[in-house]
């Protein structure tokens, strides 16, 4: 129920998510510390994403599988980088069946160390290769500040498990996903995302190449919003995965993984929100279209509900995601506001006049008051909405790229630097040294998020230091 | 592959089942004591399972969720019986983050307790209620002994949460989802089970009624395939799950449980399998046709592939689940034995003399040899083959209703019962006290399965003590 005001983005962004995130009903704080519950609407929201993607993984030969939660201690220590990442974040199982265990186990961080261990006993030839599977889930990792769907201990996810006979398949592996992750973003959630590699600092704890998508919220701060990995041969030597090539050699295959987790959905609502709540991308949204009769008496409520049970109808049976929101203990004022805090992107109202006149009324929720609202036939409805959906999806990701453009700066010297990240991102030349992303990142906050594979064909001089430099990164202040 | 021959079911049947589940690639021992990797083909069979049940709990008003995987060890002791029945089997989480924990954690053996603290917070007035929400993902109970899917310490399930404001309502949710139980088994997974009630000793844990679907496998043992309980206040009271009805006084809710788990994979194989190895309904079979194309030199090669191709896409765009067979270092006599094994319950094989006449050879995977081999027009084929799967399905159902009817017994004394256990279930009365039943399991190692709803009209007499009985219930072996 949408009784308490949100406050504004503008007095206070941190709070106006987390109360959003709640009142929408898309999550709620769990009684375990660090840990979240993913409530109906929320969880319906995930399930368009993963179907989404699963998809589209199915489509490219992925296969999904289940592998266990829990790992063995020891398998984290065999992969040197790997173990320092995350021993810090292990949450550990130390008795079972009420006996103390002989070895602790682990709940699974992320599943490279299992999953390698069971490769080395399913691939034998090259006859085998690649093995492309896809595992559904959630995992755990040690986590004191919660923030909802941004950082939680246990958060959910897909996590891709590759293994390829030559770094070129599996390096062709890691960007065919890559691919995927922004083409999901900019046409499913109408997010625009940067592309590129991570720097050795920023590299997944055991990878090769770490790349990534790269998102602007509406504070301007950067959102990692989906990571794709080449480890090369370092956990197929670390678990012994090996196969027969065609000359009948023993080779190590050469090994990719890659995620995108619940933390989208931060981005998705800090991307599009307003100061009324939640905006959600049609082609993403649990309810597409939400309908509110508008009725004075028992007489018009008899004419309203037939019409709007045939709008209902037609639409639902088009394929549209719609809602009926008959409720008679709140007002359509009330529902209004209700359904545009959870971000339903577009309103039909059915009232007395619409009856007398075959109309209904259009609200869009990304343009709200007048300039949203249109009068339209009942006749060819169906079409009508389909076509505003589109609209909609569309504007969205206009207004999104616009913004986000609009906010990536190119300062001339690094105090400019430090002051536009403030405010925005930084794209600038950077002579790939660790001494100069940890200078930026001591005096402005702000770090390196990918450095895109589409870069000038120029040199420049890096603006920390004034070296040389070959490439340019975004730097940026991120979640 | 599928070098190595399989026991027969007769010479060992646990052995038959532990080789299979393996050499057909569903699931895999796991590097963690109990644990199990369920592979892509197993995995490929359960999401078939899971999207039927999952559209069919949203065509009745469920929604899905997900809570923590980790519970706070104190949720457990709120309900007596509950804690009494869960302790033994958990596994625990002391540390976290490198620290201990002031509490220890659960990984979840199941949720009552930490979505009835949710509902206890989410629940205010009978508006809001019911709630019907499902968890998909897996939970963890301690188990040292292992067979791949039957018993497992983490398996995978949904599990159905439920809050009411009355009892008539709550038992109508545990009745529903039976029901939908019933069906799926017996429409989808060619599964005839019994439904009915369990007996006291045989309720889960904090239950006030349990109710269950029972199947009979090949050896005739049974196994529970799913249950629905009812726990009338239990849960709310330990929960505090309130709500002010209509005439605003604070009641506590009622609630249910439910589900099915991986287990039921276990049941598909012992019911359906034979020698030669998987039989899967088609319906719910990853792959439903397997083709085949023979030929024996690059000219046969070359015709025959052209009518497979086009065979193939046929099928496939009419949405049939075929998969090709082209692998040139294996035999088609190999290949044959290698889908039989993995249960594929259709191949097609198109050879030159196919070419030449407008044939397909069609090969039915539940009857072997030539009674199941039929030579079909490649005109019409889509239809012919959508037929032929609709057959295969029934005949599944109608062959395992047989052999299960076949093999229940209505022994005429204790003495009789006691030797048909041994090959069958017994259908006897019972006086519904404790002592009979533990006789039974003394001297038979049978144990009641369950009280079906449909219940002679006659009193009898208790097969074990001669008393008053008013009920017959199922006692046989169980998995």
């Amino acid at each position: 129920m949408a009784e308490d005001k949100l406050p504004t983005q503008n007095d206070n962004f941190a709070e106006w998510y987390n109360q959003l995130v709640q009142k929408a009903e898309l999550a709620d704080y769990a009684p375990v510390r660090g840990c979240m519950v993913v409530r109906p609407y929320g969880w319906a929201l995930w399930e368009n994403i993963t179907s989404w993607l699963d998809k589209e993984f199915k489509a490219t030969d992925h296969v999904n599988a289940a592998f266990p939660t829990l790992i063995p201690m020891s398998f984290f220590e065999k992969e040197k980088e790997h173990v320092e990442g995350f021993s810090p974040e292990l949450a550990v199982v130390t008795h079972g069946g009420g006996e103390k265990l002989e070895e602790p186990l682990v709940v699974r961080p992320t599943s490279e160390t299992i999953i390698g261990y069971m490769y080395s006993k399913w691939v034998k030839s090259w006859r085998d290769l690649p093995i492309l599977i896809v595992q559904w889930g959630s995992v755990l990792r040690w986590e004191l500040r919660t923030k909802l769907f941004l950082r939680t201990a246990e958060f959910y996810w897909h996590e891709g498990h590759t293994a390829h006979a030559t770094p070129k398949e599996a390096k062709d592996e890691m960007y065919l996903i890559l691919n995927i992750y922004e083409r999901f973003c900019r046409e499913e959630l109408a997010i625009p995302v940067i592309q590129g590699t991570k720097s050795d600092s920023e590299r997944f704890a055991g990878a090769q190449i770490t790349t990534a998508i790269e998102a602007m919220m509406w504070d301007k701060r950067a959102l990692q919003s989906g990571t794709s990995h080449y480890f090369g041969q370092n956990f197929a030597k670390a678990f012994d995965i090996q196969y027969l090539d065609q000359s009948n050699t023993l080779q190590y295959c050469e090994t990719t993984s890659w995620a995108i987790s619940s933390r989208i959905i931060g981005a998705l609502i800090m991307v599009h929100g307003d100061d009324q709540g939640l905006k959600l991308p049609p082609k993403i949204a649990p309810i597409q279209v939400v309908l509110v009769p508008i009725y004075k008496n028992e007489e018009q409520k008899a004419q309203v509900m037939e019409v709007a049970n045939k709008v209902f109808t037609e639409l639902k049976t088009t394929g549209i995601r719609i809602k009926m929101d008959d409720r008679e203990e709140v007002t359509p004022g009330f529902k209004y506001n209700d359904w545009e805090m959870r971000g339903v992107p577009l309103r039909i109202e059915v009232g007395p006049k619409d009856v007398e006149k075959g109309s209904v009324a259009l609200a869009r929720r990304d343009v709200l008051g007048r300039d949203g609202k249109s009068f339209v036939s009942q006749d060819g409805l169906a079409a009508t909405v389909t076509d505003m959906l589109e609209t909609i999806q569309a504007s969205m990701l206009e207004k999104a790229t616009q913004f986000r453009d609009a906010n990536i700066h190119d300062p001339k010297d690094y105090e400019e630097l430090k002051e536009v990240v403030k405010e925005g991102w930084a794209f600038s030349w950077w002579d790939g040294s660790k001494e100069c992303e940890a200078k930026v990142k001591e005096d402005a906050k702000a770090t390196t998020r990918v450095i895109p594979f589409d870069q000038p064909s120029s040199e420049g001089k890096c603006i920390v230091c004034g070296n040389k430099a070959d490439k340019k990164v975004y730097f940026a202040r991120a979640y």
